[in-house]
């Protein structure tokens, strides 16, 4: 057992991930110790944040507003700095979004120990990050609900797995159809059957996008080619996601809907432990766990996602950024939920592929496709 | 990778793990080859597996029909011999009943890889052969699918368990009231709704007596107490069992009812192998997994074996035998369905416990309880 206290940065700390990582780090304080804190929007909440657990260091978006951040006894770093600083000793990427992806891609060069929630990174740039990784040997281990559970599933196996089966709620609109879908407000989308997210994750939820972009994440975090990546629907979100082995045997990881339990096993690995704020599934009131195959036709991000996956190059980049313009069109009423897909889809038509991209290209692809989907809605041409 | 052809003693190979374990060996005959076979009663399938896999040892319960049985090549030892002989690498214990017990100590005191199906073993003498395995460096893997299913779910985990959860299939007689179930006949009985499996062990399945036992073996094999193993009815026989950890989290195996599966992990440990012939779970037919609590009243077996598991010493060899004469006496209708727990309950009642006993102790315990219920029911005191 590791006894010393492990140092982290939260990168996003004012996020839905981001305040549940503190939440798990006031819950082991003598385990954890909060050193750097960093946060885009939430001035109020990062003030807060700093006054309860003193980050050495701290980054705030608005550079400005920054110099009025109470206390005074932290640095204000880039949040590359935080995530590479020698007295980092964990970092957790928990900002939404490709702004993740370049202090990601400095703690994998730092040979960080990464707990990784921002999906985006290694869905834009998975083959650089992989790669960076293993010459640095930085540990990227997952803080998706699904990721871990593979990751756990995974734990003592001496062998690769045969397939992958990632597990996804179906979101609020399971069973809906394509007429109804078209219909759908924001308000509606924003109620998730079983997660309390944020609401970029919770809409990726609703169209399926965010189960194919955690295909893609599944793809370079275990090296795993995508035939043998599954997805099955399964809306009660206990069974968090499944490994099956060569022999045919599967394993699962359950737990309720907590994103406490991967978030605090990502920082404790390769232990656990105890933290009676965590739930434990009651089997006296669980009867049934229900599983149905994914609609690919109604809910056409999910099959987009995997396409582009494996086609690779810089179309993941180009899917990331014109489904993170297109929800924000979506939430501020602009477009109708269907036309999430469309404007991704479009976009990706459009798009010149870069294979083997740099970063640089990626960046690029992920600035043309944000462009893109916004002269697209201008033209009205859905 | 471990290449090497691994030598197998199969102790009880005509009954149903037997017949499996031969079964894994003609799949996979690459790495594993029979170097002894053992049966009680069954001549005829005896004869036949000599012929086919051409063990160097044999062993039939019947010694005058011993010398009838066909080949030439192989030599005639008893059960421990097998078990222990130096070019024996591993060991299945699949005999059913108390005739498990002498070999697999014989085995562990030689310090052998036991692949143990034999439940009775450890609940009669669970302390004594934990304690020799130690001694003397064997290794103990359980064949039974819900330890195979635990054992799985524990590898890679560097820290012990929270809680054991077994599942049971609830048996052919699940939701029965105590009415029903007077009137149930051995035909019934032995239809099992998942699982294809030998006559004893099918009773003990309707009577939840086997989960009972599981529970106890679970307790010896996997060091954990009894307050912290459930029981939890899961008629689909899909989850084999879950593991319960320190952080909430919980780890389940699954596959279809097929013992070749622990069988074969068991075998080839701690690698997999892959085997054409093991079903791989089909997810676009299975729709829902159900849960239920056991139903303690009802089934009076579970409780009595978890209580006598609990109060040790010889109270398990009571248990065990006065079981398996109760089970024969209702397969060959002379007592009803209720009566088993009945006789056991009565059986462990009259019992004078020897705490810490010896294996002498532990077989004299056994006798004195086989006797005991034939005495119970020529007194037809029920």
């Amino acid at each position: 057992m590791d006894n010393t206290v492990k140092r982290l940065a939260v990168l996003g700390s004012t996020g839905s991930i981001g305040q549940q990582t503190l939440e798990v780090v006031r819950a082991l304080p003598h385990r954890f110790r909060i050193i750097g804190l960093a946060a885009g929007k939430n001035f109020d909440l990062l003030a807060k944040q700093i006054n309860e657990f003193k980050p050495r260091f701290v980054y705030f978006h608005d550079k400005e507003a920054q110099a009025h951040l109470p206390g005074g006894g932290h640095e204000l770093l880039s949040l590359e700095d935080i995530a590479c600083h020698p007295q980092t000793d964990i970092v957790v990427i928990a900002t939404s979004g490709k702004s993740g992806l370049v202090p990601t891609l400095a703690a994998v060069k730092a040979g960080k120990k990464i707990c990784l929630a921002n999906k985006e990174s290694l869905v834009m740039a998975g083959e650089i990050i992989t790669s960076e990784a293993k010459l640095n040997a930085a540990q990227i281990l997952p803080v998706d609900s699904e990721h871990s559970a593979i990751w756990q599933c995974l734990e003592g196996e001496t062998q690769p797995a045969a397939q992958l089966i990632l597990t996804a709620s179906g979101g609020p609109f399971r069973h809906y159809s394509s007429a109804q879908l078209s219909k759908v407000t924001a308000k509606q989308a924003l109620k998730h059957p079983s997660w309390q997210m944020g609401s970029k994750v919770t809409i990726d939820s609703a169209t399926l996008m965010n189960k194919g972009l955690e295909v893609i994440e599944a793809h370079w975090l275990f090296n795993m080619p995508f035939d043998n990546i599954k997805v099955l629907i399964h809306p009660q979100s206990i069974v968090h996601s499944m490994v099956e082995f060569v022999d045919g045997s599967i394993k699962a990881q359950l737990s309720y809907p907590d994103m406490r339990l991967p978030i605090q096993y990502a920082l404790s690995y390769p232990e656990r432990l105890a933290n009676p704020q965590l739930p434990r599934l009651d089997w006296s009131r669980i009867n049934s766990l229900t599983f149905e195959q994914p609609d690919f036709d109604t809910f056409p991000c999910l099959k987009l996602a995997i396409v582009v996956g494996n086609k690779g190059g810089t179309y993941p980049a180009v899917l990331c950024a014109a489904d993170e313009v297109a929800v924000e069109l979506f939430l501020s009423q602009r477009i109708k939920f269907i036309d999430i897909a469309k404007l991704v889809e479009q976009a990706l038509e459009e798009h010149q592929v870069v294979a083997q991209p740099t970063l640089e290209e990626i960046l690029a692809a992920d600035a043309w496709a944000r462009e893109k989907v916004l002269q697209l809605i201008s033209g009205d041409n859905l």
